[in-house]
């Protein structure tokens, strides 16, 4: 590293044997020498690194693929680190990170209240950017989000057309920019087509299949039950499909169902369930672009906005029995 | 890191200050002294790296999940990278996690036979694991298999029971012991209930849906099609049950479907497929045990292997027409 630097400062105390073997290596590697040399000047590594609230998440293998394939393009090496959900794991992680001294870093947190985390931020002497995460204003955090509120809202929009008029919502933790994005837009459909907002029974749990579940049991136990389920998170999916199975209720007939993000069960179950999608590798590729931009300190967005797309399936079938309006 | 070691290898230039803290720290965090200071004199640096073969495998997370549990319990940072199953990608992760002076890798390589990951491998310094691959004998590369060659030979020798006679089998690259191994079960059925080696025909391909589809149709276009097909990957799965779909022919019906792995839609597809599964999280468990072993110098295994359980379900019909025998 130290070489390659003297040779791009046109330091004196250097062979020229070595000099030819830097320059070739930067042209090959089709750096642009004037950003490369800044770089290395200020003890760049030509790391990038990952925190991911949760590998088992199908979603964040999109999301690093998007980004690693910019992050490659532009002579990084990214790495990975899993926070297992857990706020004591990803502060570690990203003190880690610090120490290795990567040159900036994509964060999906866990939690955006975290005090550890946040605190960490503060003095993070790198660049970060946040996907589909936002902190308080004062942390100024760019980020890279999706717009979760409008596809939930058409989602729950179509339904009340096809008649319904009580909905289940499992969230993640509206801890997380997602999971109150998802409620907000059930909320405006609620609003929008003159309904109570009480109609739309929000239940705010951590994303595993074992809490959609349970959550999706106690929403069946209600005096009155939704006649819609909309599982915000695909591993809450597994389990609200367990659920309906134990109950013997069939998807499409007994109940409507809509999910988030394209995963294999939502195109294979039968019927095949409607989904709200989101853009999960342009996710990880407008985040590399963000973080890359932040790195050679050029002017960039503070939050970009990607959209998401209702895509209507058989799940989405009117209510057993119509009510009465 | 430097004030560390002095303080565990009592170097006289401490502060009792200095001594005091590092101490409480050591205490703090459960570390075995002795290992500690072991470690840090020799220089390590207390975190390992993963090169995963392709993340969008939703096996690697969980056996990623399962190492990490191990790593950290043991004081160690484990970061991932990422290969897309390129070659060329993954030698050049290996190269970055040996400037960074990891203590150890776990590799799951994209190839077996790649030239410039085994000259990488030859000259490597820290002890490496491989994950579900095997390397040529001089390598004596410690790692961690499933034993896929008796799951697909129980999951044969049902389908023949049932009266199946032919058979295709979708394989990874034969590259890669997985592959190999699942040939080698479907032709130790075959031979075990004597049928001919070529009423089993192995298709091998890289693991993505679209080549799972294209080899699922060639094998349908055969003259004599496959009454039963083994989709030897989660990912090639889904491009069999798309090729399936388009050809109208039913699951358990028109044709038995077994499946590698235990993934959301063998679950919730109806009607719900037969798997032969392998303990991922296990793997990646006894993957860091081992990795940590050699790392300590400690007496360990050279190959560990699983089992893997054929589990029964419905997609195991008959065929349509039973054979005449």
């Amino acid at each position: 590293m130290s070489s390659v630097s003297r040779v791009l400062s046109d330091h004196p105390d250097v062979s020229p044997k070595l000099r030819a073997r830097v320059l070739e290596a930067v042209v090959q590697l089709g750096y642009e020498p004037d950003y490369l040399a800044q770089s290395l000047r200020r003890g760049a590594t030509l790391s990038v690194g990952f925190v991911m609230a949760d590998i088992s998440n199908p979603l964040m293998a999109e999301i690093a693929s998007g980004a690693e394939a910019v992050f490659q393009e532009a002579g990084y090496s990214m790495v990975l680190m899993n926070a297992h959900n857990e706020e004591r794991l990803e502060s570690s992680h990203i003190r880690f990170l610090t120490t290795r001294r990567v040159d900036g870093m994509l964060l999906s947190l866990s939690s955006e209240s975290s005090r550890p985390t946040q605190r960490l931020l503060t003095r993070l002497d790198v660049p970060y950017v946040l996907i589909e995460r936002e902190l308080p204003p004062r942390f100024q955090a760019p980020s890279v989000v999706s717009d979760h509120r409008s596809g939930i809202r058409t989602a729950v929009s179509e339904l009340i057309e096809l008649g319904h008029r009580r909905f289940g919502l499992l969230t993640g933790s509206l801890d997380i920019r997602s999971g109150r994005e998802r409620l907000a837009g059930m909320r405006e459909a609620l609003e929008i087509h003159g309904l109570d907002a009480g109609d739309g029974i929000a239940v705010s749990i951590g994303l595993s299949p074992a809490n959609g579940e349970r959550a999706t049991e106690d929403l069946l136990d209600l005096p009155t039950p939704p006649t819609a389920i909309i599982a915000g998170g695909n591993q809450l999916l597994v389990g609200t499909l367990r659920a309906l199975a134990k109950r013997n209720l069939k998807v499409g007939e007994d109940i409507a169902l809509v999910a988030v993000d394209e995963v294999p069960i939502t195109e294979f179950h039968s019927p095949p369930i409607a989904v709200v999608a989101r853009d999960s590798t342009g996710l990880g590729r407008a985040a590399a672009e963000l973080l890359l931009q932040r790195m050679r300190g050029e002017p960039s967005a503070g939050t970009v906005v990607l959209p998401t797309t209702f895509v209507w399936r058989p799940s989405c079938s009117p209510p057993r029995v119509q009510p009465v309006t």
